[in-house]
């Protein structure tokens, strides 16, 4: 059993909206990356907070979700929580998500951000509630 | 002394973006709101967990940067803890920010999310660092 | 059904040990104390970071459990995010914790702390995760 | 420049009294833990969270402290959030803190605890403020 189709289009969605793009998305690991252009920032020019915590959730959701899909639950967001370490103002922004705990209602992923000269700008904690699908 | 003008116009921004709408900006209090449509959702048609965190991010960020720009000091993100309580599908997302703290080197944020029905949605903990503008 | 006996006498837990004392435990609201004495400090004379996490953990988990006790359910501490503000030195640190959600499976408090003059010091927020017993 | 004497003897602080040992302390490492008995328990035998939380902070803090005690500055804690993955009811609880990042005003810890069988029981994210001495 896989995911469910979506009933947004990608690009019309957040993620496409602001120009998330994943590159690997697997049960203990996910990676995405976005650019560091005007729509993912806020007025003085740096990445808005709130875009490295978006990506951290598309991450960690999608991962789950997919990695319990076989099983008949989803994944729902309960917490996110994001330091911002470094302000990023141009280039892109990349961030690696690392499945930290795997329980059978929660699971609990640690995202880092850095951006093009590999310096960390960013940590998120995101932890995903998993229940069956019907619910 | 007031905040410099912005380097990227307000439209162009992540809020501009993402539809955010603040309707109120002081010191103690801000308040701010977006419709749930297809660009701040995730593709299964909630309101993606990224726009609540960035909607509490937008109101902290603004409101500390105007309350401390006369005293020549600016306001950046620290850290932003959105949890999520119940999924918004339709109709717009409000947001009150209020203020907790107010500290010499940092200030703080509680953010409750409600929906067009007035049911806490999501709660976000901004943490804003206050620094001397020239550094 | 209420909740099964304790299987460490309370004198000899956390709790006893630095001396909290609650003073209202409902499954809206929960208050508790302690002595800002030598066994709840760090080396400087502060009140240690961790007496108040662990002071909202108790509040929110005795009243979470308590309540879900009837309905053969028991709660679990999830997470813990707590702020400082104000370092406490002398007196007693209060601490007030109210529910701001009441869902199926997660429960949300916000606890925030103040000193014997009434200013705001910490401020937690604590998820308890709600279970069947037998699980 | 070294740090000045603690104002209250170690074995009378909240870290002697719930006997945290501190095995390494360095500024970018450090390891400590404690005996899983019955002070740092809840009434129901397992671990309290307060107790992960609190050695969190004792590490990052103390860690802290040391390394910038020689330019006059000290280490203040910002937040501590504390996830809790695994109960531990026996044996020990084995903290490793390792750091994120060391800015000008702020540095972050990210701490791991884990089980006698090297199980993954808990994470902390622990943030420092970084201030002059005299302030």
């Amino acid at each position: 059993m896989s995911l469910p189709p979506p009933t947004v289009p990608v690009a019309h969605t957040l993620d496409g909206t602001l120009g998330f793009e994943a590159s690997e998305v697997g049960p203990e690991l996910a990676r995405g990356s976005f650019a560091a252009v005007d729509r993912v920032k806020q007025p003085y020019g740096l990445v808005h907070g709130g875009a490295f915590a978006a990506l951290a959730e598309s991450l960690a959701s999608r991962a789950t979700s997919e990695a319990v899909a076989g099983e008949g639950l989803i994944a729902v967001g309960l917490s996110n929580h994001t330091s911002f370490l470094r302000p990023v103002i141009q280039g892109a922004v990349h961030g690696e998500a690392r499945r930290r705990h795997r329980g059978r209602t929660t699971w609990l992923w640690e995202v880092d951000f850095s951006d093009d000269a590999g310096r960390l700008c960013a940590v998120s904690r995101v932890t995903m509630a998993v229940r069956p699908r019907a619910v």
